[in-house]
């Protein structure tokens, strides 16, 4: 059994502990005998891996999640079922951040990934320069480039902190290893996702007997 | 004596307490016997202004802020001469916040405008809406537009407040007036750029008897 999460960019997966990731119109070619279980938000990069396994299976509709939020993103939702007890930052392009309660999630927000703010940033000439990624958050800046890093790195932690209130953080993503320095009381973990699928698949497929 | 803050789409004038805005290819001709006195952050406006004007004083030199920032912008610079304590946002194509205590500037941020964030989001497919500009900053978000407006707003102002430490916030620029109503003790102002000049040209020219 071989997870997959089909992202805009690449397709990751996971098999016995190993992850890695694939471009879309380049996948290698992998055991027959093996199924692909896969969440996808991207159908393009979807049919590119139905196109190149014999045997796929789509977890969408197994991931249930206790939510009054509208249009969640199956990668959130799946994120969300690996903790009953937290608050969730997946900082990629975007940067989500959702709150789960005993299992059920409370809602979440979204920020520009840090990329983006760079991007952004460089479109306005005075204040095209690279982000000083250890500006100390504790200090006002003296300078363009500190300003701008204060600002766009502060926003972002004091974010994360604001929907935590002091529990435990589980980040994910690009940047999560980096905003994990800001936080104590946090894990990064880029499994999160498959851990998620993983909960998902013992709880609603292998449980009941269904043979995929 | 007209004032003048030459911007990077407008010129803002001031005189006997009416502002207006110009655009740099259609300057209106004004009493020639009138001096404007100008600060600038663009070179090709400084240049039509002077052309379509015979007197015209740059107030620059006559701008002294005692700060430890470097390449703090004129404007933002004249801002602060009008508030020797609290905190000063400029809030247009950039977000910048200051913090002036005692007449000293102890420094400042940068974060993107409001409209930047949304040009941001724009170009994610799953992301492009309107901002919800009412949103509940003190609920968790349960939709897209809301997540989005949520993460954009709640960063904006928790960075604003974090700046004031609660002492008096003087906001400016077009999307002052509405960031000043998540903020009791605040007040907006759009002459801020014109009562910090008139600050510098009351004590560094009219007492001193330079004649413009």
């Amino acid at each position: 059994m071989i997870l997959c999460d089909i992202g805009n960019t690449f397709l990751h997966f996971y098999n016995h502990g190993k992850v890695w990731k694939e471009e879309p119109h380049q996948l290698s070619s992998k055991d027959s005998s093996e199924v692909i279980i896969y969440i996808s938000v991207n159908e393009e990069s979807t049919k590119s891996l139905l196109y190149s396994h014999p045997k796929c299976f789509d977890l969408t509709p197994y991931l249930y999640l206790d939510t009054a939020y509208k249009g969640l993103g199956i990668d959130r939702i799946a994120s969300c079922l690996a903790v009953p007890n937290g608050t969730i930052v997946d900082a990629g392009s975007a940067i989500t951040i959702d709150t789960m309660h005993n299992g059920i999630h409370l809602g979440g927000c979204i920020l520009p990934g840090i990329e983006r703010y760079r991007e952004l940033f460089s479109t306005i000439d005075v204040l095209d320069c690279d982000f000083n990624l250890s500006v100390d958050l504790d200090a006002f800046p003296q300078n363009t480039q500190d300003a701008i890093s204060y600002g766009v790195l502060k926003s972002i932690v004091s974010m994360i902190a604001q929907s935590s209130k002091g529990k435990k953080i589980y980040f994910t993503g690009g940047d999560g290893k980096f905003l994990s320095r800001y936080f104590p009381n946090s894990i990064y973990d880029d499994l999160l996702i498959f851990k998620g699928m993983q909960n998902a698949i013992s709880t609603h497929i292998t449980s009941r007997g269904i043979k995929l």
